[in-house]
């Protein structure tokens, strides 16, 4: 059987066992082919990742593909129905960790970037690839660093296009054009052990909080708006108590997470959930971590870019959303750049037996080549 | 220095490393002492548990002396001022495990026992022993199994007194003269696990569960009554999550405990429990266990007795409670026996440093002779 480009290098893409935070090649792969159609390569290594920075043309409008090679670890391997790293199509499906995220979407561009150089040689502006292997880790040494490092020096992206595995049901059937904030945050409750049998002696921490949780739970933090559902709040993980059933606890920790919405900000967010336990006037503590901005991407040239590819390539209409976790996106939005995600079928992402459509490849190394066109030419 | 009877006896069972369920000869040194003065011995084991039934005399009324020579273990050695089983006097007060929690006590039973028949051999009824190593364990193969023998064969306990440390603040100022009931339950709240970024796609257990939580530790279960304190519901522990921060737990888990007075019964209490959680319509089960029935013993013989002679020794006058833990008392009480417990200061009982007032050994010894007198001459 004759292999399609895009498929062939997305074979040679998922032999590399590319745990995060390790690239195992994959980076080179990319480098040698972009090499040959004119990009300079960048290696931008920060402590234990490889992150690649390519690019063609000195120009402006800048189109930048981003990615990354790393995948989540494979689970239980004798759970694979084929290894994890030898890739395999059955039933037209590739099966493979990594197949849906997001290695065939880097073998897309590069064919799609491959195709569009050949034909459009004096194409406007310029094209560019960020690539980390830290996405699916840390993602503190990825993008974020090489954000920096492009911004330190004034290089900046127009347009943005994130391969991550967006489309639900069919190939192109949603774009996410933004992303939720998210926020987390660790609650710890004190009080005072003690036996159960003398509970006048001690401070339930669980019984302090219990009216506290019930409210933050009801509470509607906002309704969202044309771009964003509404925020939601959820707790992952409660813990008090010390095993025993005759000892009153002195702590309770709850972990929880907001996602928001550009409706409110991560300091109203605080600053509600404050005002919210000192209602209840609690003995407690909160540690915060933010670890997302919101970011949105309005209708505009490159949301209209991909919106028209998609149906030239495809003939379906696309749906827009804000919706799902958080990705890179993230940190390249806030430099000013139009971002979007758009690759394959997100269904099987970090499960047993990842796999996608092999006859989506194909069609999404057009819709990136068309969206060149439509924006570079 | 010359020891009292009741210190040197005390000193003989500190010795023996009796760290529950291990006996540690404590039963034979008792046995021997009892043989000399008449008691027909009857060694009672179960499984792993040595228990002794003792008893001079064949008439009614019985009264029965009741204790344990298990400890719980020492804790970390390297924290005693001195060794756990070396018992050591000093500033008047006596060092070891098990000097409050109970083996003074078990020496003061038998150097009074010793006393009174050799003033009264001709007394009326009879006196029994009822020793068990298996208090401070799971208390499955002691006391319990020991009143299942003289319940099959009808021997009857009149009155029964518990050498378990009920004095507060100086020897003889509370009397227990009945336990609450203790019920045990673990709650398991069902939800479906999902990613927090997707709450609509899962249903999470500590969200659904906290407006039915708040509800049970407000709920007021009764008033209590002239001998019992309000039943209380307490959380020990709650755990949900799977400690990851985006995920939402599956399931969340709660363990509760009542104590509860004689207003209230273990089947109205789970009956209660169960019109609460159906009230907010989750998805629950929960695992109950009964780990003690509560009892009482009003204001009667052997009550009046105990603090005649409290009075008598001490000077004091004395209070009943049905505060705190459980004890032994309640597997004995539901024969129709009077139980209470007496014994010395409980300040220190399963703490580092366990010790009692040295001169609070010989005047314990005096009340439990002047009870024996009370009810049996």
């Amino acid at each position: 059987m004759q292999h399609s480009d895009t498929l062939a290098l997305s074979l040679e893409l998922l032999k590399q066992p590319s745990v995060t935070p390790v690239d195992h090649h994959c980076q080179t792969i990319i480098a040698d082919r972009l090499t040959q159609i004119g990009f300079e390569i960048e290696p931008m290594r920060f402590e234990d990742v490889d992150n690649l920075w390519a690019r063609k043309g000195t120009t402006s409008p800048l189109f930048c593909f981003a990615g990354h090679t790393d995948v989540v670890p494979t689970g239980k391997l004798e759970a694979w129905d084929s290894a994890p790293f030898e890739p395999e199509i059955r039933d037209q499906k590739l099966y493979g960790r990594g197949s849906a995220d997001m290695k065939t979407a880097l073998a897309a561009m590069v064919v799609a970037t491959e195709r569009f150089v050949a034909k459009y040689p004096d194409h406007q502006g310029s094209i560019a690839y960020l690539i980390t292997s830290d996405e699916e880790g840390p993602s503190i040494n990825g993008t974020v660093k090489v954000v920096e490092t492009l911004e330190a020096r004034q290089e900046k992206i127009t347009w943005c296009l994130v391969g991550e595995p967006s489309s639900t049901n069919e190939l192109g059937d949603i774009i996410k054009n933004g992303r939720r904030g998210s926020l987390n945050g660790v609650l710890t409750v004190q009080g005072k052990q003690g036996h159960v049998a003398y509970p006048h002696l001690a401070r339930n921490p669980i019984h302090l909080a219990t009216s506290a949780l019930d409210t933050l739970c009801k509470e509607v933090w906002d309704n969202g708006n044309e771009y964003f559902p509404a925020t939601s709040f959820q707790i992952s993980n409660i813990q008090a108590g010390t095993g025993a059933t005759n000892v009153i606890p002195d702590t309770l920790t709850v972990t929880f997470n907001f996602r928001y919405s550009t409706e409110v900000t991560s300091d109203v967010l605080q600053q509600r959930v404050y005002a919210i336990l000192d209602q209840y006037q609690l003995d407690y503590h909160i540690d915060w971590t933010l670890s997302g901005l919101p970011f949105l991407t309005p209708v505009g040239e490159l949301v209209n870019a991909a919106k028209q590819a998609i149906e030239t390539i495809t003939g379906r209409q696309t749906t827009l959303s804000t919706s799902g976790g958080t990705s890179d996106g993230r940190f390249i939005a806030p430099t000013g750049a139009q971002v979007i995600e758009l690759g394959v079928l997100n269904a099987t992402i970090h499960q047993i037996n990842e796999h996608v459509n092999v006859n989506d490849l194909e069609p999404l190394a057009e819709i990136y080549e068309q969206i060149l066109i439509n924006l570079l030419t």
